[in-house]
């Protein structure tokens, strides 16, 4: 099984998922945290693109489910002396791994990767393409906190122009039956945005009635060279941050992290309980093990013990 | 338990940890160097300065332990993308590891983790501050080496501005009932240190009578951008540097490593037998696997089967 | 026992690891692809130069037995503070290794290390030197496919100037019984080649009657501020590059990797049955999983079950 897409799940495989979830959730509150599921597999983390939350939260799902797992990072890999991507996958595809969990900066490199390797390939972001486990752990929390998803309204918040957990988010959420809008400044609107359907907002009013405020992070790393989509930070955040005051009672924020404070957030909003930013980073622990199961040992639904 | 300072130990709980370091001192020499005292557990080591000795001593004192060990590194972390530290700690804090060890460019960083974890934190070094458990492996080598620590008479020599070993050798040794003194040109003394209530030297007539000679690296790393606090190292290693000619018959040799051949002290030094240099890093190991345990299991002692 | 030069090795050792690694390529077929033989033991890894698929062959091959593996790279490395490395050998040794996998830039810079540790040293390659590894992995894909060494014959083709495979190779396919012949251009021949005893030809007529085209990688990384040895890599590329069309249908077709597709060999060739490029790389696993094992247990041919 490989996990490019968010649309590679039906809704039916993200209930499985969830359920093996629970358990693994269960199992990270006890002392031994591990259990002998994966013993004797290997999973290669494959990250080409720098990453701290996604990479680490990967390599000890991994250690935790007892696999082998060892890193190939961008700095210290083959590519510096202008292997293709192609071969770095033929290449690794020899040592006949279970699992290839792949971050590239290119869109489309997970989908490419499968092409050459008869290991599950799991997507951890590709360029501004997808990141479906981000999705999938967002799904989780959401479902942990509401004991439900159908029904929920959301608004994603902020650059959606270079964000692939919005677009990952965007149809994983609708899958499950929320009701999504995006929010935001035109120019952080992605061109063709008419074509996905879905309710586009440039007004912070557009919060009011919603369940959950998802805050996109702004993808300053991704600007170089670039004319900036905003006239200046500073200007970003007074109008489109997002401080305890413009959220009401009842709402929670979400933010797929790292967080930029006093940006798309104040810091006191993502300190204050309203707040999930760690609930989500807790669940994808759990979702990324059940991830890592389901793609080595498709019916191993029992096998959490 | 955390151990951010030295003084967060008592002699008694030094001694306890000594206890505890001598039976992993003798698995070491076996062919299975491993214990299952740590299985399950989880152990990050969250090194955002460079630091290849003291990081890869505790990731073998975690693996040797059957942990689950992960490295997030400075030059591969969300740090480079603006992130925190206080958002990198709670991140990790999701994941509940049991102990977080941390090596960190600024003072006290390891003290504000505490505020943001309940796993227990180790300090690996914060800037100019200090280094716990370089000081604990240098008490755990003199017991080692001459059966007791009480009236032991050790001189601290040279760069004591820029060194954190300074600090926290000069607070243990004086806890375990070591004479310490200080010896070097004042320029290398920090402003202030008539406060540490410590006998400071400027000649190396002060090494005459003392069991042993603790020299501590020039931290020529830190000196970037800032007028030098020695003329030059040709100068400072002329005056300053010690040989195998300087050092008496009884005495001993130590340094924190790494060295710095023909600086601090020649190379014949450092290979001579009077030299407790590697003494001391495999003195580090034993203690850090003994540090470890008791931060996960407090009551652990008699673990080490 | 080390493995510094493939002449390290006689030919009964050569035949004694690949029994051993017949076994280990069958266990790599299995879903648990793992082996007790080694668990306890510490294996690390020091790669003082970049590397992806040496390192993470040995560090897969590691954690397959059951090895602790800790890994020492260059860019985190303590050789940034200045330290040489023999004293970084010796701080290694003081954890008690039981092997050290060796990646230095410079020539004889594992052969060094091996008097000043007395954990078993695997050359993974130094400098311009050897890569004796590399010399066993392509002898046991040959053996793999021919069902024999003896009598073939194999053209060594291109930078033989900058390739430490080159030499490694050379020997230990002579050792073997292997008839081999250096095929390039002579500003890609070392200085004083003709003391090697071997026949050089400078025109690709010489690949005509041989079972096997050893392709060399063009050591572009290793050109630096030089004067180029080839006049253009596109010009190199038309003479000297492999295509299908130059590959006669019964030959094969080896390479070390990474491969430069379009330089050495066309991307055409590279994926052409004939090629043995990633049949190398699965050889290269379980060959380093038998001389790793050998390494620690010299008398441990039975203990791979």
């Amino acid at each position: 099984m490989h996990l490019i897409s968010i649309d590679d799940l039906s809704a039916a495989d993200i209930e499985n998922l969830f359920s093996l979830s629970d358990g693994f959730l269960e199992i990270a509150s006890r002392s031994i945290k591990k259990v002998p599921s994966l013993r004797g597999r290997t999973i290669i983390n494959v990250f080409l693109e720098a990453s701290t939350r996604t990479q680490s939260s990967f390599e000890l799902a991994g250690k935790r489910l007892s696999a082998d797992v060892i890193n190939i990072k961008g700095s210290s890999s083959s590519v510096s002396k202008g292997e293709s991507l192609k071969d770095t996958i033929l290449t690794l595809e020899s040592y006949r791994p279970d699992v290839l969990v792949m971050r590239h900066p290119q869109v489309g490199a997970s989908r490419m990767a499968t092409r050459y390797t008869s290991a599950s390939v799991i997507n951890a972001g590709d360029g501004t393409g997808e990141h479906p486990t981000q999705c999938l752990l967002d799904l989780y929390s959401l479902r942990r906190v509401y004991g439900r998803l159908d029904g929920l309204k959301v608004a994603i918040v902020g650059d959606v122009l270079r964000s692939r957990v919005a677009r990952s988010d965007l149809f994983g959420f609708r899958k499950m039956g929320i009701d999504v809008r995006l929010v935001g400044p035109p120019t952080l609107m992605p061109p063709g945005i008419e074509y996905w359907d879905v309710p586009v907002y440039n007004d912070l009013d557009a919060l009011e009635d919603v369940d959950v405020i998802y805050l996109l992070r702004m993808q300053l790393e991704r600007a170089k060279g670039k004319v900036p989509p905003v006239p200046s930070l500073r200007e970003y955040s007074r109008v489109w941050g997002l401080s305890q005051y413009r959220v009401k009672p009842g709402q929670r924020v979400m933010h797929p992290g790292p967080i930029n404070r006093g940006v798309e957030l104040s810091g006191d909003l993502a300190d204050d309980e309203r707040s999930l930013i760690l609930h989500q980073v807790e669940s994808g622990l759990a979702v990324r093990m059940a991830i890592l199961l389901t793609a080595v040992a498709p019916a191993a639904e029992e096998a959490t013990g």
